[in-house]
């Protein structure tokens, strides 16, 4: 048995060819989308990342308004600038760069992001209003998720559903968005005894531990969906996933790989929730 | 084998004796506590439960205000008479019954609860901070299973637990409370297709789905510990948890049985809270 691929790049394309024609139609309308993202770090992964979303604007057609604050800045001034940006009209999306300067904790800032310019999901009042299966953005990685596996068709009612990695970013609204699915949910992690136990019996297991090939042949049912949201880089600089692909592989009957899952997933969304708004419906099937 | 009774009236106990010392200085220093409760509901259950925070805060020492709004009133006067009570500096703890008025969503209103007074932890912005491992009250009910585990020597660090229930203010509540004690944490519920399946290999089940005699014996591994918050009222009147007893107890190692377990460990918890703040440390097991 060979797993089939679960392509995100065909996921993410679809996804932003729908934002590329609402965006020919608010152009019509004389309307213009904007992105903008508050960055307060040198990190060079958050750099690259940010010269990525403003290549992906680019050719969407969203202008992405970079704010950069020094490194040491305090947390009144990355607040006011996301207070700024909640109230600029011509500013639709907002999202911020991790890491925040020392002693600068997204959660104690983020509640200054309008609800309906938070398209990753950083206000607890979005957090609180998904986790109660209400409206509001839930933090993009973990949507992507659920945006793969629904353009794939696999089925999330009623499934078996391990994650393993209990991240505030990935792990923890990953689970909550397969628990508003009818999924019956399983979180493991680090201090999990037996992950083998934890992975064995579900239909889908998500990998989101950020450790390289945690996740083997031997953490696999036969026939389970496999989504590898690792993002971890070798000693070469290459991007590289939480799964051994290889024996994977041989067991599952689907992988979403890294690179080419999960992450063009993710950012074509940030995309599709600037330009399409909290009401954004999902797409049909692929 | 008969399981041993998890005894929540002890901890309870316990926990008031706690909170009886703690008024007793706070008394020589001139000061008094007080809980106050909004209540905007003639729902008798919601009435009979109001009576028992009476009794209890007299029992405790802590003087206990009870607003009663108009069952018709609007999220806006919700709204006032909370941010009142949170400016008031001689309330010390806030909770608010539900049901709430038609059209009136607790989420909606509960920010305006000052956070260091949100002993029941209905904040949005208190959920963000636990879920995240921070400080700041969980509900109290989730709380207080945790409080019985902690005080009954029952480890929960790589331990595996169901939790059967994904309500709100126990099933999710208590699923982050798990994983932050670093237990690897299954939620099933309604749609669950294989319940059993999904208990069995637990070490720790809690039933928190509302459905009497819900859980039996089939549903739990030899040697299980089993922590009932069912709530159930037959047609008597009588309260009833989710756990058929009988079978259960015949496997279990341990039980917390309904009525003598959770609800007067959470009530003790909710005094506690407005005691002691935020900052209350957990006490040493029994």
């Amino acid at each position: 048995m060979s797993a089939a691929v679960l392509d995100g790049r065909l996921v993410a394309s679809k996804i932003t060819e729908c934002s590329i024609s609402s965006v020919a139609e608010l152009t019509r309308n004389g309307e213009q989308r904007t992105l903008y993202i508050l960055s307060a770090t040198s990190d060079p992964s958050s750099t690259s990342y940010v010269q990525a979303l403003l290549r992906h604007g680019a050719r969407v057609g969203v202008r992405v308004n970079v704010e950069r604050l020094d490194p040491g800045s305090g947390a009144e001034e990355v607040r006011s600038a996301l207070i700024r940006a909640s109230d600029d009209p011509s500013i639709h999306g907002i999202i911020v760069q991790t890491p925040l300067p020392p002693g600068v904790d997204l959660r104690d800032v983020a509640d200054a992001i309008a609800m309906d310019k938070d398209v990753d999901g950083a206000n607890p009042h979005s957090l609180s209003n998904w986790i109660s299966g209400g409206s509001g953005f839930a933090p993009a990685t973990a949507s992507a998720v659920i945006e793969l596996l629904d353009q794939h068709g696999i089925e999330l009612e009623g499934s078996r559903v391990t994650v393993v990695g209990r991240s505030s970013v990935v792990g923890k609204p990953l689970l909550h968005l397969f628990l508003n699915r009818d999924a019956t949910v399983t979180v493991a992690h680090s201090k999990t005894r037996d992950l083998a136990a934890a992975t064995r019996g579900a239909s889908i297991v998500v990998a989101a531990a950020g450790h390289p090939g945690l996740i083997t042949g031997e953490h696999v049912g036969e026939g389970a969906v496999v989504i590898d949201v690792g993002t971890n880089f070798t000693p070469e600089g290459h991007l590289t996933g939480d799964v051994d692909t290889g024996s994977v592989a041989t067991k599952a009957a689907a992988l979403s790989p890294v690179p080419g899952g999960i992450g063009s997933v993710t950012t074509a969304l940030l995309f599709r929730n600037t330009v399409i708004g909290p009401t954004a419906r999902p797409l049909l099937p692929l």
